[in-house]
Formats: C-alpha cells, structure tokens, sequence
C-alpha cells in the first residue's frame, strides 16, 4: 500500500514568510498524514510564469514520478481554468497559464487533462485568492493518496486548449548565433538558451576564443572546462549541468558584472 | 502505531541560513527518526510575536492536528515560562508569551496547560540562549512519538496565568470602519481586521467604490470579485482568502505604493 | 527494513530559489522514495567553506546519525576530489575541501575516506557542474537506502590526505583574549571564537565588566546572563548555546551596530 502513494514536488512563488506554503502542505497532511512533499522551490520571483516553466523543465527529469504541484497565479479568482494534466511522468496540477507545458513537453507532452471541478474535493473559503489551499492541494493529495482518480477530478477538457509558454528559440547564422539569458541562478551564472553543438557549428571548441555580447556590453572571452578555468576578460563560458551555454565568474557573481538578468539578449560569435 | 505518531508543524523566526532550524529538526529525528515536521515559516520577523500569533492563528485550521511548535522567543533565558497547551486541536508548545493563544482561540481555547520543567526531556547545554533546540523540541518530539504524555511535561499552570495577545478590534460607526493592517504578504497585499460584513454594513456591495484611508493617503477605489477586476485608482479591496477585507494591486505590490506595513492604520467609509 | 534506512542531514550554498535544491532532494527520492531528507541549511554564503565548515561542526552532534551530505564546492569540475567519510557518527559526503573535517573531529575523527567514483552511482551529464545533482546525492542515496556499501564507493583515500579547515585559534595572554567572530547568527549576534572558560581566565565572572574590542571600536560591556539582562553600552556579553562567548544587543542587531561580521577581530580585557 505505502508503494501505492505518490510523492507531490511542489513549486510556487509563495516566498518562505507567511505561511503559505505551510498552510498548503498541512492541508495536503490532513488529507493524508503519510504524504511526502518534495519543495521543489518557493522562491519563483512573484508572478513570474515564464522563470517558473523554465525551472519545472529542468526539474521534471529529476524529481520523483509522482504529482507535480506547481502555483504561480496571477489570474486566481478569475475565469483561468484549474487543471490536472496526466503525462508518462505523473500527473501535474496548477493554473492552465503556460506554467506546466514546458514540463509536459520535457516528459513526452499531455495525454488527457481535466479541470478542477470535482466540489467534494474545493475546500469552501468565503474570498478566492488562494487555490493553492482550496483547490490545488486537495486535489494533488486526493490522487497522490489513491483517493481521487484523475477522471474524478472533473471535465476532460481539450489538450489543444490549454494555454502554452513557448521556450525562446536561437536565431543561429553562419557567423552569429544570437539568444537570450533563460535564467541566472543562485550563483549569479547566467543561463542561456544557446545550446554547446550550437557553438559548435561556429567551428568553436572548448578553449577558444568566442565573441559574446550581452545587452550592451560585448567582449571577447573563453569557452572553459570548469568554474575554475582561466578566460580572458570578465566572464567565461562553460556547458552547464542542463546542457546549455552558461556565462560565469570565477568565483564571483557574472550577472551582476553585467547587469545581466532573465530574457537578456545574448549573442555568440567568432 | 504509525497513526499514533503525531505530525509537528513548526514555525519560528530563525530563518533559513544559519542552520538553527535544521538542528531543532534533527534533535526531534535522533528522538524519534519517524517523526515528521511540516514547517509553517521559519521567516517570521525577528522577535515579532504580533505577526506570529496572527500567521499561526491564520494557518491552525488548516494544518493536521498533532503538535505545534512555535518559537518567537525574545525572552529566552529569562523567567518567562515554557509551556505546553493542551487543545482540541492538539498541543502547542512554546513560550509563554502571547505566541500561542490565538491559534489556542481559534480551535476552542486551551483546555489545560503545563509548564516544561521535566529534566528528563531537557537538554543540558551550558548557555540558555536556544530553548528550542534543548526544551522545546525535545518536549514536542517525546510528545509526538508517544514516548511522554502531557501530564508528565512539568507541573500544570492555571490558564488565567497565561500570557495573551490580543488581535486588534475594528471601531465600527455608522459610516466608516477603522481598523489596522494585520498583516502584509508576500505579494504586498495587505491584510486588514475589517471583515467584508462590516463593509456590508455600511451598505457596500461588491463592485462599490469605497473611501479608503491608509495611513495619512485617502483615496477611492472599489470592492472586486478577483485580484484581475478593474478598480479606482491605484489599488483595490478584495475579500481574501482567511475571510478577510485585503488591499492588493493588480499584478503589483500593494504595500510598496501605500508605504503601508503591519499595524498600519486603514478606515474605510462611504 | 525501515530502521535500515537512514536519514539524510543536507547542507548548500544553493540558496532555495532556483529550484536546485529540490531537484537534488527528487535525485534521492528518485532512488528510493521512502528516504527521508533533512535540510540543515541551503542559505550558507555562497561558496563560503569556513561559514560551512563551522555551520555542520555546531550541528553534528543535534542531528541524527546516518548521512551528512554537504556541498559547497567552489571547485566543482576541477581535480578537487569527491569523498565519503567514515565516522562514528555515520558517513559524511561531499566536496574534498575542508567543508567536512570540522565535522568529522566533532564526532571522533575521520576513520576511512573513499573517492566517488563508481560510475554505476554517477549520474551522466553533458556539463560537469552540478555534482551534488549526479555524483553527491545518488552516492547519498545509494548509501543511507542499503544499496550500496562504503566499500564500493570507489578507492579508498589516505586520510593525511584529505583538505582540512582548522578553526581559528584564540591567543590569550594574562590580562587579554584575542579572537575573532565565528559566525553572525539570523538575529545580528556574533559568535566568537572565545570560551567562557578563557574569560574566567581573566578572572572574569558574570556580571562583571569587560572591556571590548570590535575591529576598530573599543567600549566597556558587561557578561550577561540572558538576553533581557541589564549591560553598559550598546550590546552585551553572553554564553550561547554551543558554549562560547557571544556578542548580542537586547531585542536588536549587535552586528548591525559594530559593523561586524564573520572573522571580524575581537578582543576581551580586564
């Protein structure tokens, strides 16, 4: 029975202070003590669907198969729907806003989905500013605990309905290939959307120089091995742990040096 | 006997950085490594006992019952007591000094209550500057696992001896409701002690403009159905989601453009 | 079965915002997902190896024994190796930089250290800077599930080895204690390195004055005995609760006011 429960991984743009994000994991224990919650992060800038896609998507392989809650919500209370999506992965419930198909795609895409309308599962609540607590989480512990089927949870609704956040494409020419910053992570390493075999379809190699601009700014500087590396100039280049082009300091902080942040514009050339 | 283990919902001002709250939760998994803790917020302002009465009050209701554990503890290592209340709900351990009580009102007030004197569940340690990791935790988790009852806690304190804070009353007139900002969110919402049926009062509806005055700014703004509705200038009134009257700005930060903050004063009128 | 399983104590720099620290906690779920994860801290300065070296030697002997997986790793992707420790306490994982040896000594010493290496543990990945992702936490798992033994780590290391972090010595002379400031806590104190045994060396006691230095600020305080008591000045003196002298201000920020912060120079005298 125990294999037979899901462990819920849990994103939102709560922040950690005011008990939110408590609130919603005690609701989802009161529906079934045993549940495990897997915070996945709580720290999504407020509001911010597009770094939240993003982040589910790289985290989507990693993270137990289960139920995916993810929460940033702008439009609560409004006529957005409430849905739960079922992929090969598990099952993910959220806003439809564009917030989960980056993660959907990653994991092979959506095969059924079906809004959030089963009323024995809406805890009541005079105001309608947190679906988090009303709605989200009771419908993620019903399924993660076997208490819910996903037909249960309410209408099918058409997949081609479902609102989409696309990822920024590359522009790549034969000199010239220009991106943007997806995100800059904790460390202040600025992520792009320029993938290695990219670079390397401008006969660039690890070692070599590369022509970067960024915003305003451009310079010459290294495509490197490790954060250890030397580069020249201020900043260098190296294949992150997802794959992707990521600009460094060594350590230091290369997105405050260049005054660099999400959707930034970058090019890589020779 | 998994189901007479208990689930221990912890929250304090100790924030996340300086590992304090991850070795309070590990002397509860040395006591008993099954135990599960479900923290509420560990980002309480320092020393801000107001603002952690109204959060656990706020969040009671929804968390599994078993044990509370909250610690906002300015005097630690002075004669105040420490203090386990028994509650319908379950029992809820901390200092004495006005933390608790609200939550203990909130689910049918406490029903006995016993200081944490037992050495036995005290550990020695030569400061006194972190009762939570040496009185209170362990109390919690010896509670919890079912290896120490309530009445073995210390000897029983009178409930009148117990220190209260108060939630601030509205003063309610024919034509305006003053009242304060019990709390701001994460988001910059505001949340006022104003309910929507004192707004009722005054004969407003929702989708009626309302005069508001929040701290030394009067302005007009209107009563909407969701945080997307369309409102009078900068900022709008919402019923939230602890059935409450909220201030908020659309996609924005409502605190930032009022200069408003806990305790702030707020009236509104027709 | 269960009481095989043991407890993951988890310590980073990663901060809690971009989601890396839940993708490592779904690694480990991934492997096995009854395996339970107790975060001591993710808001260790980025890349600060003494704040974590001093962090996990105050936390270790609180925390359950099992596992201790820490990283902060500044070197990721370069030749610093990657370890697990044997101790009396359980195994400890992470970085060869110092971040764990402070630990270590707390519990009795390192007895056995083995490199991460076997590749059937290893997460592949294009980019080689997230090993907490592919090499630290499956190694983790692998270990506290039962599925893999120390043995089959990968070599064996010689402990003389190893990288140490030595904690800063005092110098203490007949009328003075020269230290420095370990670590400032959540609420602006400052931890010394300076015991309450060296002051009374001084032939100090509580209550009585000492004359302090800060970096460059000189004043007269007084050793106090909890954080309501009377002091001359603006901050006091106090045992905290891992035994050593601490400097704090009454309901405020001592760091704030002396401008102080980790391995700031202080010194006591009579």
């Amino acid at each position: 029975m125990k294999s037979m429960k899901k462990i819920i991984s849990f994103a939102t743009d709560f922040g950690l202070e005011d008990g939110s994000v408590g609130v919603v994991k005690g609701v989802i224990n009161r529906i079934d003590p045993e549940l495990k919650v897997n915070d996945i992060s709580h720290g999504i800038p407020a509001q911010d669907i597009r770094y939240a896609s993003l982040l589910l998507m790289r985290a989507i392989q990693y993270i137990p198969q289960g139920v995916l809650l993810g929460v940033v919500d702008p439009g609560v209370g409004t006529e957005r729907k409430a849905i739960g999506i079922e992929t090969e992965w598990g099952v993910m419930i959220g806003p439809d806003n564009g917030l989960l198909n980056l993660a959907c795609a990653t994991v092979g895409g959506a095969q059924r989905a079906f809004l959030l309308e089963n009323t024995d599962w809406i805890i009541p609540s005079e105001g309608s500013t947190f679906h988090a607590r009303d709605i989200f989480s009771p419908f993620a512990a019903g399924y993660a605990s076997g208490q819910l089927a996903l037909e249960e949870f309410g209408p099918e609704v058409d997949l081609g309905d479902l609102k989409q956040y696309l990822i920024p494409l590359t522009d790549v020419s034969e000199k010239e290939i220009k991106g943007e910053v997806l995100y800059v992570d904790h460390f202040g390493n600025c992520q792009t959307n320029v993938s290695p075999e990219e670079l390397r379809s401008l006969n660039l190699s690890i070692g070599d120089v590369v022509n970067v601009t960024v915003g305003s700014r451009s310079f010459k500087t290294t495509w490197c091995e490790s954060f250890q590396s030397e580069y020249l100039d201020n900043v260098g280049l190296i294949t992150d742990s997802w794959g992707m082009v990521l600009i460094f300091r060594k350590n230091g902080n290369a997105a405050e040096i260049l005054e660099c942040k999400d959707s930034s514009k970058v090019s890589f050339s020779i």
